[in-house]
């Protein structure tokens, strides 16, 4: 059993995995329209940053097929893609990758206005973001030891990237050389994306998989269940701090007390070098809703969605490129001279 | 705005908030019979192991009284308290304190076969309940300074135990005297005693409360929000290892990391000085529904209800007789011998 993927591409259909129904239901939307890509990013029926760029590379050229006058000219053309980019780009304004993905298929249009020049471009996308995961997999992947317990803290698996995922690519890697390990989820309150989507493709995957409340992780590693914890981020700054789902602290500072190593997978374009540090970042408070839910009192609530886990807990960022060990700031910046998506990013992976 | 007692006892007449339906709905329970207190304590309308004592005490009373044939003679008095008291035993094996009340009351029959003296124990060990809890309180409130951020977790409350609760005490003292300072909930997942429980009966009463879901702590406490936690305990090993609900050595080992006191506020009875250490205790594993929900992947769960934090972290241990400071087993054994009651206990709070 494997885990569905994400984003389907296949004879120039598109079907996006409704993750919305998940885990109860394992269901297909396929977009034939502007109208469908648009609504499925606005309603999060496709989420995590890297896939949403994919899937709105690929609803670009499922647009401009839908409604092709024959012998159309390049400027037609252009004009039609450019139009078909602003709706898009409205459709989630936060995710830094859709106008990133989007920005390059109008590119290619520039240079050539036609439906299998900005295929090719959508496919090429999807490739590097694959190739992507899996180096990053390859590298991270010796550091799963066999019998070992590995945590991670919410979703930056296959549903969220392509794929192997960036903090999972490891995992999948290891399982299919058919290594035995344990990997532990955090059920990532308050939007529970651990519970929902990291234990749930793993699972599917055939992993061995624990959920766990996010309180339960000190508890585990002083039973010495926890070999090391190995998480995805949004953003790493300069100096080397990690903006992640909120928790990721947490289990940064449970790391360092217990004696563990803490892990970060990320492409390289998550190296955000031109914000110093952590402190400089603005983490985004979301409403009171998420955490009250229909149970608790009606009373005023914290609800960050990410914190900052300094340099100094990192014991390294594993990325398509390597392995990068402190001092941080020296090895990314040394990563991004061989990045030829230097300048691209990932954004949250919500 | 005050919080409503759990356990209500005026004129005879005995009434237990149904804690099943807070916060949506406050609502009391008569009881009327033995079947009545029964049901209460096996369904959890009324929990917190002081709470259950003090209920289970009264709900005798009120069991005798309503069955009470005239005339009757000594044995037969006893002959049917034993009947009720082996009865109600049974509603909630695991809960020490509800034992302890029984057998307080039974024996004090076999002095007095009387209604009269079997009320005027269960008023007994309902006032020095209260007594205790007021102690923590004064001995704990200057550990609360104007403007404090207080941490605390589940729920060692007035619905726990009597008016003031344990942890909380020192806060509804503060409070009381005017002094302004603010309470983080952590929700306590799975079973969100803190979103449900605490959060409500701290608001009601009209402390300055903040809901956080568990994970959130350490992005407080970095931002400098957090100047103290203060937390319940279910028991205390000889060596001042603390065992508590699951997610308390987390907020330790943070509060070690940031530099914040780490302080247990619990009666003397709580210590079990027959138990050396935290790690001798089986911690009670309880079901996987609590933490998959409705909304999880089907997948294997791990759900330790306590945790045990080490007597190195803890920086002190508030009891009705004083605080108790590093080395902490001289401390409360010191403690102990002043304890008229060293032998009773307090159990799980649940």
């Amino acid at each position: 059993m494997t885990t569905p993927a994400a984003v389907c591409w296949r004879d120039n259909r598109l079907e996006l995995l409704d993750q919305r129904r998940l885990p109860r239901e394992v269901k297909y939307l396929t977009i034939r329209s502007i109208a469908d890509i648009e609504r499925a990013i606005r309603t999060l029926a496709v989420r995590g940053a890297p896939a949403i760029g994919i899937a709105a590379a690929y609803g670009l050229v499922v647009a401009m097929s839908a409604e092709s006058p024959p012998d159309e000219a390049p400027e037609a053309f252009r004009s039609r893609l450019d139009g078909f980019a602003a709706r898009l780009r409205r459709a989630r304004p936060t995710a830094v990758n859709l106008a990133w993905a989007i920005e390059r298929v109008c590119r290619r249009a520039t240079a050539e206005a036609s439906l299998p020049a900005i295929r090719d471009e959508a496919e090429a996308i999807h490739r590097e973001d694959e190739a992507i995961c899996g180096a990053i997999g390859r590298h991270g992947a010796p550091l799963i030891t066999p019998g070992a317990g590995v945590l991670t803290h919410c979703n930056a698996g296959s549903l969220a990237v392509s794929t192997l995922g960036t903090a999972t690519a490891p995992m999948y890697l290891r399982h299919r050389d058919g290594m035995p390990f344990r990997v532990f989820v955090d059920e990532t309150r308050p939007l529970l994306q651990g519970a929902r989507l990291t234990a749930w493709e793993l699972s599917r995957a055939g992993l061995d998989v624990t959920l766990i409340c996010d309180n339960m992780a000190a508890s585990l590693m002083a039973a010495g269940e926890i070999d090391l914890v190995l998480v995805g981020t949004d953003r790493v700054t300069r100096n080397g701090d990690v903006i992640n789902k909120i928790g990721t602290l947490n289990l940064a500072v449970l790391c360092r007390h217990f004696g563990i190593p803490f892990y970060v997978a990320c492409p390289s374009s998550t190296y955000d070098a031109a914000t110093l540090r952590g402190s400089d970042v603005v983490i985004e408070e979301r409403g009171p809703e998420e955490v009250l839910g229909d149970h608790a009192a009606r009373v005023p609530v914290r609800n960050p969605a990410f914190d900052v886990t300094p340099a100094t807990l990192v014991t390294a960022i594993i990325t398509e490129h390597g392995i990068a060990r402190p001092p941080l700031e020296a090895a990314l910046i040394g990563f991004m001279g061989r990045s030829a998506a230097g300048s691209a990013r990932n954004g949250e992976r919500g």
